[in-house]
């Protein structure tokens, strides 16, 4: 493992040479490439859907495995949009002249080394890699071993171009111990990797946080809230509510408790319980709130669930600082709303809550890198440090300082 | 420590209320506390001396560690200089509207809680208090146990004007443990604590590197070089590395091995070797240096080692490409400069080398938060991630994404 990291780490060095023209070259001559190879990728994942069978894999962990013609020019079609993102190396972020005369520039400068650990889907293999080699990072990644040789094929497309072009295929490389002992050694070796992204379940997600000396970008779990204001926009706060809770409940961005005003709640509990009901959502509410509308009991340990599923959480609170006291208790930084009319009310919450991304009068649903606008995306941050929610490919540059003297001394 | 750090977390919640110039208001308040308080924080620091003789500390640290009038109101200085700095929190970073029409604003807001923790000069407690208040954090301060009675008295009358002005206590506090376990689990507790920054010796700070769950600011070595091209302007390059290495040899911007391009060795060693032998510095040299001129060798240790004393190597190396070499291999990424009038092979130097800080034509004495026109110097780091380099007060923030909507649904 030492030996194939010190690899990765003495490749970096060609790519601080290679223009922006280049690399997209070489990323649209990858998208060929992987179209030109879809029967031995689809061979390749036929012999993984073979063991899955073997393993008995739950039909939805299957289905994150398959690839089929349509799934490939994906892929292809996800590297050429990668492609087309604006150079994210390079970018002068700051500049002035000190009072020595110094020119500073500030300029984003790739990372070095990635490590991508992350689970069944294949196409994350051609998405990282060529969003490390787009912000000329290298890339080492780490697939699920049920992936193995979809994830080995499509690998091995991508070097053959790098090689084709004359670089080190070590630019991008699946490591050669998928255990997790390989992972275990791998989250350790901060002389060679300087950033880990995990991209899976919370499971994963945990235990690389948990262990690894490398800087990891984590993503945790989405504990998100809504809160509906005594000013609240009533047709507003029911149509942005259903849509966090309902329009995709397993996601980290949907919502997961909703705190209603106690101003308002006579008026619009039973409206929100007509409308979660026609939308099959099981709700359990506060003591206050099964005052008012029929729903189960709440208690400490649902306020504090992601239930990933179509259950909501009801809370009636003191205005908009009970809500804040809400949620700093059981919030986990990610996506917060609150729904009012009122423009202090609204500062006020946005102001006072300590999460990646605060809303005002829309769905915590948003909080993605595609709705951002960021064209593609790295992943959904929940550190507060280097990156914080979605997080575009710039969140695979750091920067450095360029000085320009002419002789100053000290 | 549990109970305190979480009184500490909750205490931030006050910080977001709090307008920029109340924050002013009562760091002055603070400064003029601290001249008001000379006596008795003179009275405390002679307690911590009258121990220090007992045990025989050095007459360096000592130094460090005495307080006298001039000393505290240099100390109340520096915080009126924190209270006239920009307004680190709020700062629009980003602001975009999105297809859906959301309007989205990235701002700088504070870290949350960040513990620092530092040795034996007392000004750092009312430095780093000053700094975290300023960007809106709550600091706890663990300095060294030396200096434990100046840190209490000189915390005593800060945390005094903050219970005048109606704020909690927990805003600025010593940790109540500050022993090596104390420590330990400091650096351990990530549900309270954001951010450490250690400011203090080599072993302080791996040790906190390497135990810390919490994100650590590192500030490792620094193994800097200068690069003295073919084209370089003889006159600077001598002057430039006089400068790098004699001016503060102790430092970690001072420059540890001088590289220089073979096609200029025989004609710069010998004015080099001159003026270095004026400025009483132990030159060690590799076989071709030792060809031109009288030095001891150079051994593979010595290129790996930081000195930080008025020893130096120097290498011949082939053109710009030979120093890139030497520096991917021994540099710890802190400050490289290269002197060249040539253009090309600046750029090729300034894009090759991967630090923190690269110059053209300058000493590397200038990486510093001053000689960058920062104003007050959080720390330097050696991390690639959230800072990298001189850390002014912006390093003491992050951002989140607020975001405007009028009803937005996915």
């Amino acid at each position: 493992m030492e030996a194939f990291l010190e690899e990765a780490k003495a490749s970096s060095r060609v790519l601080a040479g290679i223009s922006g023209a280049d690399k997209n070259r070489i990323l649209k001559e990858m998208a060929q490439a992987l179209r030109a190879s879809t029967a031995e990728i689809l061979k390749a994942n036929a012999l993984d859907m073979e063991d899955a069978d073997r393993n008995d894999l739950t039909p939805a962990l299957k289905d994150r495995l398959l690839l089929d013609e349509s799934r490939v020019e994906g892929m292809a079609v996800a590297v050429e949009e990668i492609a087309a993102l604006k150079e994210p190396v390079g970018r002068v972020l700051d500049g002035w002249v000190t009072e020595d005369g110094l020119k500073i520039e500030k300029v984003s400068v790739p990372i070095g080394v990635i490590g991508i650990i992350y689970e069944s889907r294949p196409n994350v293999t051609s998405d990282t890699a060529a969003l490390s080699f787009k912000s000329s990072n290298v890339c080492v990644l780490k697939g699920g071993k049920e992936a193995q040789h979809s994830n080995e094929a499509i690998a091995k497309v991508l070097r053959a171009v790098l090689k084709k072009n004359g670089l080190p295929e070590a630019l991008i490389s699946l490591i050669p111990d998928a255990s997790r002992e390989g992972v275990a050694k791998l989250i350790k070796m901060d002389k060679y990797v300087d950033l880990i992204v995990p991209r899976g379940g919370e499971g994963l997600i945990r235990y690389v946080s948990e262990n690894a000396s490398v800087p990891v970008v984590k993503h945790d779990k989405g504990q998100c809230h809504t809160y509906i204001d005594e000013d609240a926009n009533v047709e507003n706060a029911i149509r942005i509510a259903i849509n966090a809770k309902v329009q995709r409940p397993g996601v980290c961005n949907a919502m997961e408790t909703l705190l209603v005003d106690t101003a308002i709640a006579k008026e619009v509990l039973p409206l929100l319980k007509e409308a979660f009901d026609a939308a099959h959502t099981e709700l359990k509410g506060c003591g206050e709130t099964q005052e008012i509308i029929e729903v189960a009991p709440a208690t400490e340990v649902d306020f504090d669930t992601e239930y990933l599923a179509n259950i909501l959480n009801i809370r009636v609170v003191d205005g908009v600082e009970g809500a804040i006291d809400h949620i700093v208790r059981y919030g986990s930084g990610h996506s917060e709303a609150i729904i009012t009319e009122n423009i202090t009310t609204a500062e006020a919450f946005l102001n006072g809550i300590d999460a990646a991304v605060v809303y005002v009068n829309a769905s915590t649903r948003f909080t993605d890198g595609g709705a951002f606008g960021f064209g593609a995306e790295v992943g959904i941050s929940t550190n507060k440090l280097h990156a914080r929610g979605p997080m575009g490919i710039e969140g695979l540059t750091t920067y450095k300082f360029k000085i320009y003297g002419s002789g100053q001394i000290r």
